[in-house]
């Protein structure tokens, strides 16, 4: 199999910074090496952003690929690099929180970066994306050791999302993510609505209420508003061929809450 | 010959959607897959954009490439899916109308996929650019037949443009397609316009009139109109270093008029 | 070692022109080629825009990696097309200035391309980016010599940037390039600012003055303007988690003044 590396950054594509990376990994990893990108427009700094879409993307990729995920807005303080190894799958990256959302359940494990001959020969304070992770990453595609280039310590710095809540009255989550077609993405379990039948509930999200759940966002009209189980395994909200976020005027991070209807 | 796989979609790359696709595809394609964007900012649910894109890229790709194409509206409906073959190339895709620009021409073969063991175990209700039709490319790279993945079934969906016409006053066509540059493509064949001396025609476009065919873009000074014969052998107008589409007032789908001058 | 062959145009990635050189590459190049995208946003027509990022990028890649650079406002008249030598890399592209920034060293070598039998049969007068270079990069990285494919001539059409001035006064430099980040790089080398203590000098650029040096971003606190040196060697000026453009009020090509302060 070969060996393959994913990418993740706040980088963009118009500046040289994506590229400086992959010449590294070019030069520096196998000669059947695979690249692939993830997104580099995670917005700029954020933490969260990252680690939800990389969680997001690995889910259907090979066993032991390595996913080098650079939102470093710390680069070159005392903020630490870690090899991170959680799900059969490897990890590079600065331990900012960037792997909070990817490894909340059991089995991680991690490697903090302390020798410097698997990093390139003189490090910049401003681009380990390049300098550190990219080569670590190259030596982690040919099969190198994580505990030749770093000491293992598991205890990742972590963000926490506030869990959605379950109760007999109701559910209260929120907006994770809004994707490019403007559908909202919340942090509810799908199995959360499962056999609730049309009019046992009330969806209450921006300026609308939505009171059935759907399979798809074609079981609407065009212009519609939707609720469905969406392909993340969460309830989403979208509008059918319109973008939602913006008519119905909700932000990312916007309270969604089903209000149960009982008989 | 290594297997390659294309990918067009209105996904965008700011999310996880994409890199999904490509998870399963190097999960389930062979080892020495080759995977190459075509573009993923087909605008949402602009089916005939992505068709007429796809239609312009695959003119120079190896034989027997897989296109992998989701613009999918109707994801999760009873619109059908499917694999075609045209042209000594493979399509995966829905079939909503997507194939309509690149199969215009005789020897189309389709078969619509019924044969659930070639995709992913759980298929969601939003996503079947992950759960069916990457699966079913990467059977395709890994030369499956396309029978035993759908029957045969040659009449796909297609959507028709209007066709441009020429009569002896002149041309009728429209602006099919308007580039980064801003450069307008035209529906109507460069052929129709070879052979027209200077000053025998008057092109129609926004707020403009041209009476002279060029070679190229840096045959007028800097912010004048051209019209020219372009890479997809189409008659184009554009503004040398200028985007033509702002500064003529021309929106994709503006009507684009030849009068021949009769002496 | 396989051959890899990067892309940089300023064609975008919504129209079919990058996937168009990509086929081309594919179908006459060597099958273990890997394709990298470096960028395709720059800005349309901005020759030394692409000259910088190419000369920044091709920092980290593989000894002969094809750089294959697209920007070509003149494409169709008689500016020359060349292969390029330089720094163990091969580029390929229109002989309008793209080499400017990155051969501005010795031992540059360039061939001006006049054997059509390497090229598409037919080609095209507005797209020699699928016509003529890629196919050109491609022969290159099945190690055809340049020889038979064009005549030495070493005279590249050279476009020069203001040099940054030194005295012992302080240093005029200007603003070279701003990243996605806003962070403005200069052209001023970080060479001439190293051993210069706090309050020894002040910086202007914008409506702001800076006296000191820091090592990244994160020495000051969030919202606050810093200067280092930055990943390419060059005094950098930035705003932790703040784009430095656009609150500095500093657009690309301002400024960049350095004022000793002498005991």
């Amino acid at each position: 199999m070969p060996a393959r590396i994913t990418l993740t950054t706040d980088f963009g594509l118009e500046d040289h910074y994506v590229a400086s990376m992959k010449g590294v990994l070019l030069s520096m990893g196998p000669s059947d090496l695979q690249l692939i990108d993830i997104s580099h427009t995670i917005p700029a700094n954020d933490i969260m952003a990252a680690s939800w879409t990389v969680r997001e993307a690995i889910r259907t990729f090979p066993v032991d690929t390595v996913h080098l995920v650079v939102v470093d807005p710390g680069v070159g303080t005392d903020r630490d690099a870690v090899i991170v190894r959680w799900n059969q799958q490897w990890f590079v990256g600065p331990d900012n929180g960037l792997f909070s959302l990817m490894t909340e359940h059991e089995g991680v494990e991690a490697w903090r970066l302390d020798q410097p001959s698997f990093w390139l020969e003189d490090v910049s304070t401003t681009f380990h994306g390049r300098d550190v992770f990219a080569p670590v990453a190259a030596h982690l595609a040919h099969g190198v050791n994580p505990e030749a280039m770093g000491k293992p310590d598991h205890a990742l710095l972590t963000w926490r999302w506030v869990e959605p809540v379950l109760d007999p009255d109701g559910i209260r989550g929120w907006v994770a993510h809004i994707d490019r077609f403007g559908n909202l993405i919340s942090n509810i379990p799908g199995a959360w609505m499962v056999d609730r039948p049309r009019g046992s509930f009330k969806i209450y999200v921006g300026n609308t209420i939505i009171d059935a759940l759907h399979s798809t966002f074609g079981s609407v009209e065009a212009g519609d508003e939707v609720a469905y189980i969406g392909s993340s395994g969460m309830l989403e909200v979208a509008i059918n061929q319109g973008h939602a976020g913006e008519l119905l005027g909700v932000p990312k991070g916007s309270q969604l809450t089903v209000v149960f209807q009982h008989a």
